[in-house]
């Protein structure tokens, strides 16, 4: 049968400034994922749609080819809603792992189908796979078997989901085509409808350590997102969300795991423990729950006795000792004076050179490799006190990371304390 | 040893509209050519230039880059100085055929590396093939012998010369990268530069039946040319010609050739004598002979001898009958009136339809195929009249060749004969 377009006419239209049909859409979707569209026509068409955007309708029907490329599941026979929750990533955002088993306390199910990390932001599965024992892929039923039974579940989105959206992000990442907003914004929703959650909550992270660097940016992608949720069916907000500070005083695998752990047992740090119940009332708000407690169910140990059954039941044991890294190395303070930088994408960058993050996807990240950090922005220091805490297993990444931090880290002798502090956690929200 | 840069790095370059340094498009063009850089990058790229552009620097190094990647020919040896014509590619644009020997006459040599056609502009290859025996492939001794002999040659460019041009345009022409003026601009000039040749003048065609559409986008890419060719100490100045109308009243391959015998037997068609003639003045001045009297050789037969020992030089029969199509078919007036227009895209893809042309490149052309106009522009006629014939081997492109006529010829019952009648040739001059 002949092709309905030829992708030279359509990569023409969008590159001219034009709007692509919905017809025109789903094919050159369609005949990508069936190779008939080249990778090197795929590449000039995004880097066109980069360069001329797409119109509200069009990434709408961008996002429903890809969503058509593949399978949608259904939690419809789940006796109880389902929310999840997305984050754009940000250094230290280990927020998943408290916020799920937290949810499912109310009677909510959590389907976190997550990924892998890739430069300095990390991967919600590499942190859990720090856990002895514990393993990412699920197949389906034994996926809704653990949602029914416990509540919560964070495994591996199967490779059925959206599979244009995974051969086109291999594409962009290798093109300079990823910071387009249609294109981000249609990679996520894309794969959040098709998982076919009921109701899901974005965040959208702001700042130096994320993705989008400026707050109207992010606002753009928040509301794009959202528009494409609601759309689709699923009641859907966003919170924007300071990333100009990395999120707690953990910054790695295992590290994050266990200052999870602690915001589990009701302590943890005030930013991780802030987003977390922020982003724990939206999922319920939207699953027919305002009103709950958040912060008790972190106090009185339901959140940990979910958080301790979801890990076991994919093999993990929650009691075992996290592996540490073979080497460490503290970062002092050269002078007096008050900590006013404290750089997300410095931190994050450094983090990832320790072995905590990969540069290409067939690495393997370090469990136990990552940053302690000692004092918060804002805070007096003297010369000679202990900033950070570097680990490792491969102490010749130090240099790299050192190098990394220059400039993310400020000492201002004359500034008065509380300068440079983190603000609120939550900057705005979308919905 | 590792690479330079990252091609990731390089397109965000381009992307973010940013200049690219030499080493940057130095290694990209390298890299390219080696296949380092995928042609998915190359595609990006080709794009963010394509839509941010490139400024006289950045393509003249990528020229630059272009011309390094192959092999360089120098006319030095020759006793004679040495001038090149380039068209940027029309409908009936037979000029080569007689301005080469007509040069020729006046001690200039004249070297001419063609391409074939693709597309609705033809080739002048696929035209002189037409002729019982004659070979476009010659290799650079023998193309030499024939340059220093006869004074004209006409023959298939080398594989050597620019093979990241070869590879570029490719990978262009699939991407929707091809009408971008830095892109067409060092494209050219590349080959040109590259062949060695003293000077060149460059027909640069705007109108319908012409890459350029409107006559500033030609300028720009005549200037630009013009740039490339004297930075790179190749003295070049460029015609802006008409391209609305088709060049003569042949159009194909065997027809074309049979025009411009006319022309160097002293007929033919005032706008293709002009336009030989105008460049031929054009190519000498820059060779350093201005005031040659061009009319006098092609009214006398210096030119036509030329011609005649140029062909038998690459063993084609100049005495030999051109083949015919088997097939004819006529297009005659509808009503009473001035033919106001005559349009050469629509005059192009109907010859092109007829199998003068090729869709891909490895078509072959039909020697005969074309279309004969017998009224011009401007003129007025009687219904019933003969406007056009067209010749094919292959009677079932009558049809699809008629349907691209539809709205190219226009009878006005109204008009004053000489509306829509051709003005000068020659627009304007760059230089």
């Amino acid at each position: 049968m002949p092709e309905k377009f030829d992708a030279v006419d359509v990569i023409r239209t969008k590159r001219d400034n034009g709007r692509l049909c919905e017809a025109q859409i789903d094919w050159v979707v369609d005949a990508y994922t069936r190779g008939v569209v080249a990778d090197e026509q795929m590449a000039a068409l995004a880097m066109a749609i980069f360069l001329n955007g797409m119109d509200r309708a069009e990434i709408a029907r961008w996002t429903a080819a890809m969503i058509a490329s593949g399978e949608r599941m259904s939690f419809e026979k789940l006796s109880r809603p389902t929310c999840d929750k997305h984050s754009t990533g940000g250094v230290g955002d280990k927020i998943t792992l408290p916020l799920a088993p937290l949810v499912a306390c109310f009677d909510v199910a959590v389907p976190q189908l997550s990924g892998r990390g890739l430069g300095h932001t990390g991967g919600t599965l590499d942190k859990l796979e720090a856990i002895p024992g514990w393993q990412a892929a699920l197949d389906n039923d034994r996926m809704m078997q653990i949602l029914d039974e416990i509540g919560a579940v964070i495994c591996a989105a199967g490779s059925g989901l959206a599979p244009a959206d995974k051969k086109l992000y291999a594409l962009r990442d290798i093109t300079s085509t990823v910071e387009a907003i249609p294109l981000i914004a249609s990679s996520i929703m894309s794969k959040k409808i098709a998982e076919g959650t009921g109701a899901l909550v974005l965040d959208v992270k702001v700042g130096s350590g994320a993705f989008m660097k400026d707050i109207d940016q992010a606002r753009e992608l928040a509301r794009t997102m959202v528009d494409l949720g609601v759309d689709a069916g699923v009641n859907t907000v966003a919170l924007l969300t300071d990333m100009s500070r990395p999120l707690g005083r953990l910054i790695g695998n295992a590290l994050e795991v266990q200052e999870s752990v602690e915001v589990l047992a009701g302590g943890g740090p005030k930013d991780v423990v802030d987003l977390t119940c922020a982003l724990a009332r939206e999922m319920l708000t939207l699953a027919g729950k305002p009103d709950c407690d958040v912060e008790q169910a972190l106090q009185d140990g339901r959140a940990m006795d979910v958080w301790k059954r979801m890990i076991a039941a994919q093999g993990g044991d929650p009691e075992a000792e996290l592996p540490r890294a073979k080497e460490t190395q503290d970062v002092f303070a050269e002078q007096d004076g008050v900590l006013t930088e404290l750089d997300a994408l410095s931190i994050g960058v450094a983090s990832w050179r320790l072995g905590a993050g990969r540069a290409r996807k067939e690495e393997q990240v370090q469990a136990g490799a990552g940053i302690e950090i000692h004092v918060e922005p804002g805070e007096r220091v003297k010369a000679g006190q202990k900033l950070l805490t570097l680990h490792t297993d491969t102490p010749e990444r130090f240099e790299r990371a050192q190098e990394s931090l220059v400039g993310g880290l400020v000492i201002d002798p004359d500034a008065a304390p509380g300068t440079g502090a983190r603000g609120d956690v939550v900057l705005d929200r979308i919905g």
